[in-house]
């Protein structure tokens, strides 16, 4: 199948699970439930949804097993836009052309639709599966492994030090410290709970990780990339919005091409990691490849 | 043992436990985790905690079974507190006597704190329990339940339809809607995860569920009346401040005597549904007690 409609397969799987699982509009209280799904369903591409599903796939699982796990990775991320939006944070008016959910519903109210959504995740992450038999066990692990790359040490962290460095000249390490976190570890996390779920041994969870790590460092190079030579109506933001904000890049760092270089690097130690894998893995190199290459 | 050494006892282990749980002040970033220590250990008293430990107890089952579990519920309480205070929402710059903390880190890291700590929360309640063996799929249950009572429909609805609701004029239903997730939803969830962790079976869940809905209604008539009768050291928090912040409370729709009545039937109704317990039980009878007749 090609990579575009194995994502838009995905996709779909995605929102209509979400759909399906988050409470309805008229649900009380409604604006808050409102806002909530104003936010879920604003574009994403889900890429961190359908990164659990090809680590499952790519470890023999069901798909089907990974898709509450998926939608609940896809509140997380959805949680923190909201947050990251807020005045006090970022102060964005807008997200992938349209309005953010504060500027919507107001800042109380988007506070707590994230807050609605992060806790949302952890009682899907949680909820006994009809017809799926996904031991206890498993289920701790996911949610731990989730819970530790959200937290403190690992999104929350990276948006810490990402607001602190703003306007400041940082160096390399602190800017893989900012991605490795903001962006990475959700990406991390997606994988290595694809990997659990689908069954994986701990020979394949450790490869998946490390193309997990090799993947999501190599997608925030390119959104860097991006953010300078791609077309806004691509991105949904304004080109160069980054720059404009002191925010430091790769691209700003390295040079343009030395963050090129750098990118095709990781795609291809991300490809490597899934040396021992068979044809099952072909979406993952996949999307690998095309992280990169949307950007070059 | 007299109930004023019991609350000191628990709180003293919890206090402990959350030192020991909590990332250390000079973790990377460093003023998150100041940011969510300064809020942890701001003089709670531990309510939540305490209460899933006498559960626990009551039942028969270890103390040191439910600690971390209880640290987290703190944890999620913390989380809400912050979150309300911020200046989008309730904007207090004191609680407890001291400043609140985005007073003193500012409102981007009180985001970021809050959203730390709910996820630090079920990171915890997933942890592998050294020396203790709770069974995976006990702790699923214990982290869906926490999560339900703190989401949408619970402490964070409650929150949302507290912040429509002010200045409105609000009948009594739509009060005890408020409470009953607001401040009741954590109780309950509090008592609930006490119980399943202690091992209780069906019987003794549904009684000790009937015991902290009753309770956690009382407690919150009790604290409506504080405000107007209370003394500020006391309260930490100026007396009268939910009238003149136009909330609505009991004593202000049944008048004073009427919510004494009904908080001290809710007491009534708390006691009674323990009619099947032993002297284990002694300290949730003492709470529901303590929790009225402080206000009397």
């Amino acid at each position: 199948m090609e990579l575009k409609s194995y994502l838009e397969e995905c996709r779909l799987k995605i929102d209509a699970a979400l759909d399906l699982y988050l409470p309805a509009d008229d649900t009380l209280p409604q604006r808050l439930h409102q806002a909530i799904r104003y936010s879920m369903f604003a574009g994403g591409k889900r890429v961190r949804p359908i990164l659990m599903m090809a680590a499952c796939q790519a470890v023999g699982g069901e798909m089907a097993r990974v898709v509450p796990a998926a939608c609940a990775m896809e509140m997380i991320h959805t949680y923190s836009l909201i947050h990251d939006d807020l005045p006090a944070m970022d102060d964005d008016d807008f997200r992938r052309g349209r309005s953010t959910c504060h500027k919507v519903y107001g800042d109380a109210l988007a506070i707590l639709a994230g807050d609605a959504l992060l806790t949302e995740a952890f009682q899907l992450l949680s909820a006994p599966v009809d017809g799926q038999e996904i031991p206890g066990e498993i289920s701790r692990r996911v949610i731990h492994i989730i819970a530790r790359c959200a937290g403190s040490m690992g999104m929350v962290g990276g948006q810490v030090v990402d607001m602190e460095s703003e306007g400041r000249n940082i160096d390399l390490p602190t800017l893989e410290y900012i991605h490795t976190r903001k962006t990475g570890a959700l990406i991390l996390a997606s994988v290595q709970a694809g990997a659990l779920l689908g069954g994986a041994d701990q020979k394949a969870f450790d490869a998946l990780s490390k193309y997990a790590e090799a993947a999501g460092l190599a997608f925030q190079i390119a959104d860097d990339i991006l953010d300078i030579v791609g077309d806004q109506a691509l991105l949904g933001k304004d080109v160069g919005s980054d720059v404009a904000r002191g925010k430091a890049t790769f691209p700003a760092l390295l040079g343009l091409e030395v963050a090129k270089q750098r990118a095709g690097e990781l795609r291809d130690m991300a490809v490597d990691a899934l040396a021992d894998f068979d044809d099952r893995a072909d979406p993952l190199r996949e999307i690998a490849c095309y992280i990169i290459d949307r950007s070059f």
